[in-house]
C-alpha cells in the first residue's frame, strides 16, 4: 500500500466518467473541510496479509489525525501513487475496510468512489506536519502465520 | 524520477517554512491557471544518467501538455512520491534543467522551490486525459554509454 495523507483545508471530488473498474454504486460528489485526505493506492504484494495492511493504514492515518487535531477523514483512492497495483475488487475492498475501521474508531469519514474518472479540489495546509506518505506492506508474521518460524 | 502529471484549472503554493535542505533564493510563491502540474520526486537511480532522465521527463511532460492542448507547466517538487530519493543538490539541478528545458520548447513555466514546507491549492479537471503517472530510469545506453554492448 502507497499512502500519502494531506492536512487539508478542504477536499471535494465530483465523479466524472466511469472506467471499466467502477465501483457502483458509489457517492458520486463529496466534500470535507478540515481534513485529512488519505491518497491510497493497494498494491499486488498486501495480497498476501491484506487484512494487516488495512490495520496499518488505519494506525497511520489515526495517528496523524490525532497529531494535526483533525477527526475528519477522506479516503481517497489514487492508484497514480504506485506502479504494482492491487487486483480492483481486493483494492475496494480493503478501502471500505479502512473506512469501516476509521469510522469504527470515531472519525468522521468520507470515501471517494474507486474506479471513475473524478475531478477534485484541494488545499493542503502546509505546516511542517501537513504531508506524510508511506509504504506499507504485510508485516512477516501476517504473511506466513501458520509457518511461525522460532528463533532460538 | 516519479513524477505525477496533473491536468488543473489552477495550482498555486505558497512557501511557509523551510527545511534543512531549502533552495533559497526562491521565488515564494506562485499561481498558473490552466496548466499542467508536474509533480516530480527525483530518485537515487537517477543519478546514474540524470540528463537522460531530466530529457524523458521533458518529453513526458511536453507529450501530455500536446494531448491535453496545455501549453502551461508548473515544475512542483514533490518528494512524496518515491520511497529512494536523490540527494538534494541532484534533484535541485534536475528540477531546474526540467524547467529550462520547458521554457525552451516555448512552454510558459514557474517551478515551485525545493526543500520547503509550501501550502497549495489545486484543481484537477478530472476528464480522462487528466492525470498521468510514470516511473522514469536512466535508459540503458545513458548508464553504460562508454561500454557499448552490441549483441548479434
Ligand atoms: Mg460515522
Amino acid at each position: 500500500m502507497r499512502l500519502l495523507l494531506i492536512h487539508s483545508d478542504f477536499i471535494e471530488y465530483e465523479a466524472k466518467k466511469k472506467t471499466k473498474i467502477a465501483e457502483d454504486p458509489c457517492s458520486p460528489s463529496g466534500r470535507l473541510e478540515e481534513a485529512l485526505v488519505a491518497f491510497c493506492a493497494v498494491e499486488s504484494p498486501d495480497a498476501d496479509g491484506i487484512d494487516d495492511v488495512v490495520n496499518q493504514t488505519v494506525a497511520a492515518i489515526s495517528e496523524m489525525a490525532g497529531k494535526v487535531e483533525c477527526n475528519r477523514v477522506m479516503v481517497y483512492p489514487y492508484a497514480h501513487l504506485s506502479s504494482d497495483l492491487a487486483a480492483p475488487d481486493l483494492a475496494v475492498a480493503a478501502l471500505k475496510s479502512i473506512e469501516e475501521a476509521l469510522d469504527k474508531a470515531g472519525h468522521e469519514v468520507k470515501r471517494a468512489p474507486f474506479g471513475w474518472y473524478k475531478s477534485f479540489s484541494l488545499s493542503c495546509k502546509g505546516h511542517p506536519l501537513s504531508e506524510l506518505s508511506r509504504s506499507i506492506t504485510p508485516s512477516e508474521d501476517a504473511v506466513k502465520p501458520e509457518k511461525k518460524h522460532i528463533e532460538h
